[in-house]
């Protein structure tokens, strides 16, 4: 008999958010997985870990039956906990999500689901990130799911190299709008800041984070622009971010 | 008369640590300093951003006079909220650190120093990280303050590109025993991960990470190969993160 795929399942929007629970019901018809994910909301936590206080695992119900294990800390230490301390083996993948909301161009960098990925990866684990361009708790996740599921399928295949994971994105529309998967690079795209001042009921001022994400002129091989046009895009990340050809530019650099 | 340099400082040590006075006080000597740093300890925090809480602007003191502005969010939060809502005109350079710890190979994903320097970058202006390799809160920054001067006074003649910036390392030791300095890539030393089981006062489980960091067999162009002997090390980062070799073998992948 075939031997199952083992999946380790995390997410960055909390054990309890909608987008886990499709992904989980969708990949348990194709192979045996462990839930491991924040017990809270940890969105845009990044490449965050827990060092300075102590880390708990609580076994999580949904639907009345056990779902996973919630962890008081962020995605990067729910992967490596449980790696570490819950699986007897290592799992054959790593599937972050489904995140409520895109992860293209720079966020990929403030992305808890997407650092997920990144520690499955270190690990030595061929893993996947996959988010939902929509950040509704309403939304659909059935389509998302399904390309989840497909692409988990494929991974084993792949002949993914050791320092590189992917970076998954679905649009928001029905199965039938979908275009297809495009294999794209992350789009030059950054957040232009703002922060609103108001005033707390005391009359003390605050700042609330308000930036702008806008889209630049992009080609259509950058995953803005094909999540856009309704394509499902799969960026290979791979974490080589030397400036190799700045570093010979100031190779003798002396002071 | 010259125009003095601009410079905006920030740390993830928090702003009363011993590494952000030492560097304050030395950029003083060739620059106008703005300090905006976290309100306290956000070591290990990444590349987080703070979106589901308000932030707070609050002068901070030092020796009985005005040192800077504490946030009580992140590294990347400080130094977004400095350039948007702090500062009139964008500072010519950010400076980043001293951290306490070295941030070479992996550690530059979790550090948020680096994070700190990521940011500046993004919002177009030449940043540098500077790490001691040091924890001790005792260690000697005066020789990584003076390295952190020399460089930032070469950094606007540099030409850097726009999408890098630079992350500096510098040994643990006196001025006499520095070796040079070195542009390196960062080395390929990961955390061998383990949680150390404790139980608490109640009996109850709980965890703690407690990885390993071993250097493996690099060459001598690494930062962690550098560093260990005795160079201060700089490592030009670009987060051009594309795995443009996996992109082009996996193009027409079907599901």
């Amino acid at each position: 008999m075939k031997k199952e795929l083992s999946i380790l399942v995390s997410n960055d929007d909390g054990i309890d958010s909608p987008g886990i629970y499709s992904l989980v019901h969708k990949l348990r018809e194709i192979g045996n997985v462990t839930v491991v994910a924040p017990d809270r909301q940890q969105s845009a936590v990044g490449h965050s870990l827990t060092i300075a206080s102590p880390l708990r695992i609580t076994p999580f119900e949904r639907d009345g039956e056990m779902f996973g294990y919630s962890i008081n800390g962020t995605p990067s230490d729910c992967v490596k906990i449980a790696i570490s301390s819950i699986l007897d083996i290592k799992p054959d993948i790593v599937v972050a999500g489904i995140n409520h909301g895109q992860n293209t161009a720079i966020n990929i960098l403030y992305s808890g689901t997407v650092s997920a990925a990144t520690e499955g990866m270190l690990s030595g684990i061929p893993s996947m990130a996959i988010s939902l361009a929509s950040h509704s708790l309403d939304a659909d996740m059935s389509v998302a799911a399904e390309y989840a599921k497909r692409i988990a399928l494929e991974i084993p295949k792949m002949e993914m190299p050791k320092d590189t994971f992917l970076n998954v994105n679905v649009p928001n529309c029905v199965m039938e709008k979908i275009k297809g998967v495009k294999v794209v690079h992350h789009s030059n795209t950054v957040w232009k800041d703002k922060y609103e001042k108001r005033n707390d009921p005391f009359g003390r001022e605050y700042f609330w984070f308000s930036g702008e994400y806008n889209v630049k002129n992009e080609n259509e091989e950058s995953d803005d622009v094909a999540l856009g046009n309704d394509y499902v895009t799969i960026n290979p990340i791979q974490y080589n971010i030397t400036n190799h050809t700045f570093m010979k530019k100031i190779r003798n650099f002396e002071v």
